[in-house]
């Protein structure tokens, strides 16, 4: 993949509009946390990071699937778009000395090197598609292992750097498009009933983030005491029940103020293709609205792939990176509501 | 003029968009307040009405240019289309017995009979031309004095059932567009002071309403000790003063914040293309926003003459007439989406 495109492009795991339920489910993240036996599980002792990139970059130069790219090759709004496209996290980005990503043509895996752990392997998809990336995941986890050497324990399994990542190592997440559930006020019971059954409910950009245009990250909790499969298959079932609910929700709301939230997707439309300066937040809400509009058939002549695009063009760092210069808070917002109709009107 | 179009025409004196200053001066009004001598001052007096109206009818049936209507041919709805176009007051079409009106084709003179005084003559017109309509509304006078015998006073010229519009009898009024100055936060002040040197101000719909959509109807409060020619002169100069005044701030905005004005003017055409469902208070305020936008050449393709038309559409009756049909409050902030997305995209 060239670095352009891993950094310009529009298109993204999460923005493809295909997949299981993709009306519901943006799309589906599987991540392993590997460590290597050889080296400390301290990602911020600087010798220590630098053999361990090293060995890594070295191991991994014949996958030829993977090209391996060194953070600090990237300035601080290429970073900040790569977080934005949740192929790294952003304590990753944050400061790139002795860390690297390792990510092969689609874009649909990332390893980041040296994040909390010395390995974290992404594998990305469109819509619900849980199995097939757990497929993915662990016959690139198994090529990995074929060349490094990861800690392993007989007792805890996987050794990381953070106890909550023990055993498995395994974060199986999903993005969900919840507006329904937020609109029949059902989403503080039902999130709550989740964490109880070890689920974890974040906003778009993770832990402690608002959820920004209905939009939801669900993922386990734990990971230990399961098998990976387990994870895989609990939290599959429980985004299939939050589907469910989701969609009873949209057909209640279609049968009981089907008007009101044509009302709204419309109004939105003609904001997102008029207006001259579009905040982020606000942005997140009117695509939100858009998007229900879309999914119940109000919205005619509109795919649903660049409704999920202008998700990711809320965000200020990919904006600038697409405007190819750094930009005020205002410019963005003037930016975004000029690319926003370029897109719904192409 | 046929009833069908009296009622049913979407074009008002109020909507053409012409005259002088059409970007800040809608509409221009004369009104005359007569009296007939041998009558009673009293049009709440039934039989003494009865005789007001035959003799009026009568006397009037040869002028070719008018014509009589009984109020009582028109229904509740037709009465309030009727007041919703300015064409009579809302007091006249409250209880239509022994009321009537004489128009003329085009709309532009309307003649109340029996409402607060015997006759009430009012000649309208579009933009600022108050001298125009003096010249009309004189002539109009002059014909009608010719068949009817008005009581007249030496010492207090014509007389008229309220104190207020003793003397000359005349109300001379303008309505304007005044959203620079409501968002420069001007209007206080400047309609205080107005209050001061004998101009009322008020809101669309007369004595006790709000400015909705910034409109503001400017008119003399005094109609003794000063000629005809100096009242209509004096509102003219003031009127000329408040839109060199509105074209300031519009200029001051335009250069200060021009961007956010285009982005409200190009929002509420978004919108009004757009919504489902507007309230009447809601459509008042976005038709301002986009006449802003609209007179600082930020909207293509869009005349001020559909604009102004929406303003007439904003209301309730109008719009269940051109329905055919009485409508809920909900049914009606359908039928004016629906209609305004007509209107802008024809």
């Amino acid at each position: 993949m060239l670095i352009k495109n891993l950094i310009e492009d529009t298109h993204s795991f999460w923005t493809e509009g295909s997949g299981n339920f993709p009306e519901i489910v943006l799309s589906s993240r599987i991540r392993l946390a590997r460590n290597l036996e050889e080296f400390l599980f301290n990602t911020s002792n600087k010798e220590n990071s630098k053999g361990v990139l090293k060995t890594i970059k070295d191991a991994t130069s014949n996958i030829e699937s993977l090209e391996f790219f060194n953070l600090e090759i990237f300035n601080d709004l290429e970073r900040k778009v790569l977080v934005e496209k949740h192929l790294i996290s952003p304590g990753h980005g944050h400061n790139p000395q002795n860390k690297g990503i390792l990510v092969n043509k689609e874009g649909s895996v990332s390893i980041m090197v040296n994040e909390e752990d010395h390995l974290r392997i992404q594998c990305f998809g469109s819509g619900l598609v849980l199995k097939d990336l757990w497929q993915k995941c662990t016959e690139l986890d198994d090529l990995l292992e074929e060349k490094l050497n990861f800690a392993f324990n007989e007792k805890y399994g996987y050794l990381t750097t953070c106890p909550t990542n023990l055993g498995t190592g395994l974060r199986v997440s999903v993005m969900m498009h919840l507006p329904a559930l937020v609109l029949t006020r059902q989403t503080n019971l039902i999130l709550r009933q989740l964490s109880q059954v070890g689920v974890a409910v974040r906003g778009i950009f993770g832990e402690g983030t608002e959820a920004l245009g209905n939009l939801f990250q669900i993922s386990n909790q734990i990971s230990l005491g399961q098998s990976e499969e387990e994870i895989v298959a609990n939290v599959n079932l429980i985004v299939k029940r939050l589907v469910d609910q989701e969609q009873k929700a949209r057909e209640y709301l279609l049968n009981k103020s089907g008007l009101l939230i044509e009302d709204k997707a419309k109004r939105a439309y003609g904001i997102l293709t008029n207006a001259k300066i579009i905040s982020s937040e606000e942005a997140f809400s009117l695509i939100s609205d858009l998007r229900l509009g879309k999914t119940l058939g109000m919205v005619e002549n509109l795919e649903i792939k660049p409704i999920n695009e202008l998700f990711l063009l809320c965000q200020p760092a990919y904006l600038q990176i697409i405007s190819g210069k750094e930009m005020t808070a205002q410019e963005r917002d003037i930016k975004r509501a000029e690319i926003f109709k370029e897109i719904l009107q192409r």
